[in-house]
């Protein structure tokens, strides 16, 4: 039974989990739109049978489908990983998914943001998005969870939290006119603290350059635990991304989190630029309403957009000199977890990574 | 984890239980298809959630739904009943769904036969039935259950076993051509034992006269514990059902069951002839294809066609004088369960009833 319930996760003594906390496991959705995955999405299908095997190793992965991919995604997937029907607009499961809570005393439920496809009318990335809205309910039901009803729009990628009472956000996205323009920060911050069960919202002015989210903190830093945070860097004071990365050093250095911690900040360099080739813009169906891609476009690319799994990481790699330093200096910061490197270009291309085509299920 | 096994449930020392074991819950799934259900099956939607809901009471219930009916469906039933997404050609968990099977240590695994409509091309029902035939896989996933291929067509309705090595079915449905016509009598009883795990397989020659379905044996007859059957009846021997359940009740009394018994047979009389009006004809789209609904046809109405839940037992009534004898008289054969009558025309006129839309998934 899964139950929609009128209080708050904070009211009722739930809260988020770090990420790098136990998981039961990985929801995941299956790409197929040909507007935003180039070539029918099959090369994006690729990355992602990539990333759930990869998950797969450590913990186990649901994919959700639209039943006319069900059987090509279950011939796709290893059986080890579940595939279930879940009607979605595209595929990006931290973003339109639920939010789990949890109560420190075995129980699970899910948090439902609205979700407007990162902007809805005013800035969103395609129309209709009403599919993706519906997922996180359709999760819960398949997991018997109940659920809560959060009054604003927000995607997972737009908050980390330390499972200490701190959440880092971005101000560039969460107040941005396309989500929840009759709020104020102080209103959203709130509605952070009831359903997070945060103390402290950390507000990072912006996200990573030409990010089409509007500045997802999951693509800009993360936490690795708590007092520590990777940050998405590059040393090329030329590079427009140079100064946001610089932007948010010095504001995270100014911070302490919910216990009065000072940030230890970690650099991890970002790859060489990338940017979308000709072939690769003419694999994408043109389609009024959905974000272009066009060549020459620049992508947001992140080594910060991994994923914590059950004794692991699992970290975008672009084929790029940076690659082996990024992998190495992850390893060095996370011992106590295998750090894989997927190749994540496919789903770089299609506006995201693997933090943003993931969800984890925290164990209750 | 859901694997896909070459053995057989019989190799492997699973068997299917009797309908009146235990249930860990009921799966379902919902009507819509308008060529079938009369006004858009907003009555026949009304028809399954009082179904849903009696059961219910017993044990939990999970909704499939097509993705453009999620809303809907969930709108419609109450909150205890789980609606998850599992698309299909229509409403007939029964026949299309997975037949679960155990092994008394706890394990349960699920048969996945194949369905082709009552009949492919042959005499078939409506086209495609691809979605329905993807059903079991789709349950199995969601509930993490082993699934066995059975290499014949086989609709759930059509068998019925005591638990305890026997199964009912009848020659007409089995032995039609639109199922298995390359088998013979002795390959198709020999799938029955290695997939149900029977010792003796009862072939009653047919079912309720006009019956759709080829002569289901659920329409016909079942098993209210090993060695006892309950049997469809009519005293009225003008009737073409009179020598359908005459020939039964003989061939009946005179089998004995995989243990050697003697069947008891309890006869349960039919509702008056129930007869397809013009109004409820003229509220079903033609669909070229799909078996038509018209006026003056007559019903398969049958007490039989009920469902064993935990604890209870859900039948069919159809506001006929004889309803309230079929449901004094079962409750009377099942004492150790509460009897719950639910109006079913409206399932009834999309040509099955309570039997044919539940289908048990049994506790390990």
């Amino acid at each position: 039974m899964s139950l929609t319930l009128d209080s708050t996760p904070r009211a009722d003594g739930f809260y988020m989990p770090a990420e790098f906390a136990p998981h039961v496991g990985t929801w995941m959705l299956w790409p197929q739109r040909p507007d935003n995955w180039r070539l029918g999405a099959k090369p994006a299908q690729k990355a992602f049978v990539a990333v759930a095997r990869a998950i797969a190793q450590f913990e186990p992965v649901t994919m959700g489908v639209n039943h006319n991919q069900y059987a090509n995604a279950r011939q796709m997937l290893p059986p080890e990983i579940r595939v279930v029907e879940i009607s979605n607009n595209d595929s990006w499961m931290r973003d339109c998914g639920p939010t789990f809570v949890i109560n420190g005393h075995g129980m699970v439920r899910g948090i439902d943001w609205k979700f407007n496809a990162w902007g809805g009318l005013y800035n969103g990335l395609y129309f209709p998005w009403d599919l993706d809205d519906m997922v996180p309910q359709k999760v819960l039901e398949i997991e018997r969870l109940d659920r809560y009803q959060a009054p604003l729009v927000l995607e997972g990628g737009s908050i980390h939290v330390d499972g200490e009472g701190t959440c880092l956000t971005t101000a560039e996205c969460l107040l941005s006119p396309g989500r929840n323009p009759d709020l104020t920060q102080e209103q959203i911050e709130n509605y952070l603290k009831d359903y997070l069960n945060v103390e402290k919202v950390i507000w990072i002015p912006r996200g990573v350059y030409n990010d089409e989210t509007t500045g997802h903190v999951d693509n800009l830093a993360c936490f690795l635990r708590p007092g520590e945070i990777a940050l998405t860097w590059t040393d090329d004071t030329a590079d427009p991304q140079y100064e946001r990365s610089a932007e948010a050093y010095d504001f995270l250095m100014s911070q302490t989190d919910a216990r009065g911690r000072r940030f230890k900040v970690h650099k991890i360099h970002q790859p060489n630029p990338v940017y979308i080739t000709a072939e690769e813009a003419e694999g994408v169906d043109a389609v009024e309403g959905t974000l272009p891609r066009q060549a020459g476009d620049r992508l947001a690319a992140s080594y910060i957009n991994f994923y914590f799994c059950n004794g692991g990481a699992i970290v975008p790699t672009f084929d790029d000199p940076h690659d082996a330093q990024a992998l190495a200096t992850l390893q060095e910061l996370l011992p106590e977890r295998k750090v894989v490197g997927v190749p994540a270009r496919e789903i770089l291309l299609g506006g995201g990574n693997i933090h943003c085509i993931t969800q984890q299920q925290p164990r209750g």
